[in-house]
């Protein structure tokens, strides 16, 4: 089993590193491309993406299951199962990808038993591939990462995402919580990828992270294993576990998630 | 005089690379040191990289005068005059710089006759060179750039600065203002440096920037020659004319400005 792991990962590595080679084309040509097919260019670079990193792994894993941003949102339901399933976003980040803004990646999660077991997130743009395989650790560009030892959350860096959603509801929510975050931490980022948003906090250049509405597992799937492989915690933000199939999350170095929930509810 | 203004950058140039390598060096570094020693770290590294740039600078200008944020900060007021004067913030973005997150650049401008003329914003960890003279044009690592064609402020890309100052004006100020924005933008990006988001409207990976409580005219001499030599404009939030010694900054390709305006004044 744990060769298979590992050769995995190795495989997973390989597909995200091809994709990210179309995304990396793709950033370079979309800010030119006129705004009607520009929409077009986004689907079209998503769908190949998720068709080149499905293929790649179906060759090498043709019994296990597939969830992808693109064929999920197409279909409706997602149904995670115990079976070996490979959770993929072939562009995290497509706000930025349209935008021409650096924080762009490929997220291939695998999971086994409902539990997230190899996680990669290749940045393209910015050459950053990040690693993690439970049980044997986390990696960015090949060399360990750990998460930050910060223990204070008033220096705490804190990160979240706006989503999509413009609804009173979602908007008024999303400014009270940032109103009381802002008094308890440092300060705030916002860079546009849940994924690298987690990445973050496994290599420690953030020490905080909670999102309350990201699209699905797939934003999450690979950094839940990178940021556990570097000693970090993912948790609900109302301090209960982290369920990969809701849309919530929260991470932060072991230290700082008792505070930082109770910032949190605060913030509700 | 064109001549000498091409003098001018270049040498702002070098002296922004020296910089740069002091800062590539100690952002790799300081994730290691301890707590109390990062705030000393944080303080060597910005004092040593004013005076390095200084020291460079006051070499081929010794009849120029200079405001720095580690000087200025120190010393108090700041007295900007007709002279030929080089503004610069030795470390933009010094929270990232103690957290290890890239965005993080040293900042030179030069103003004549209080005009931005030259400005030059180095990232060392994104290997990111931004140039621009003024009527000369502006540029990313040597290649001409230009703000965004975007039209539609739906689909535009806003950034913001959550800054320093956390009394309850502030913080209130600043959420209701992303509040009422987050209706009217496609979303919202926070990096943590004034000066690469003036950058990032420069070669139009941000379509709208504004900031209300920066720390000084060190934050945007730079960005501003750069900004508009990328066909961009720099405006008051309020519509009135951009004021460098004031704390108040807003951006925008020209297209965006007045429905920019009339967002902000809504959000106010």
């Amino acid at each position: 089993m744990a060769q298979n792991v590992e050769e995995f990962l190795s495989i997973a590595v390989d597909a995200a590193k091809k994709a990210g080679e179309v995304i990396r084309e793709e950033f370079y040509k979309i800010k030119h491309v006129k705004h009607k097919g520009q929409v077009d260019l986004v689907t079209e670079t998503d769908k190949a993406c998720e068709d080149l990193i499905f293929n790649h792994l179906k060759q090498h894993f043709p019994n296990h299951k597939f969830i992808g941003e693109e064929t999920t949102a197409a279909c409706g339901a997602i149904e995670l199962t115990e079976e070996p399933t490979w959770i993929v976003d072939p562009v995290d980040g497509t706000t930025n990808f349209v935008h021409g803004f650096p924080f762009v990646c490929v997220s291939i999660g695998l999971t086994i038993g409902k539990v997230p077991k190899v996680g990669v997130v290749c940045n393209p743009i910015m050459d950053e591939l990040f690693t993690g395989i439970d049980g044997k650790g986390a990696f960015l560009n090949g060399k360990p990462i750990q998460v930050s030892s910060q223990s204070a959350l008033l220096k705490s860096l804190l990160a979240t995402e706006v989503g999509y959603e413009r609804d009173n509801l979602t908007v008024d929510s999303f400014t009270n919580s940032i109103n009381t975050l802002l008094y308890r931490v440092r300060s705030l980022r916002m860079v546009g990828s849940s994924a690298l948003d987690l990445c973050g906090i496994a290599c420690g250049r953030l020490d905080l992270f909670y999102q309350f509405d990201f699209g699905g597992p797939w934003d999450v799937a690979a950094g839940a294993v990178i940021v556990k492989e570097a000693g970090g915690l993912l948790f609900d933000p109302s301090g209960d576990d982290f369920d990969i199939t809701s849309r919530r999350i929260a991470a932060s170095n072991p230290h700082l998630k008792d505070a930082f929930i109770e910032a949190l509810q605060e913030s509700e």
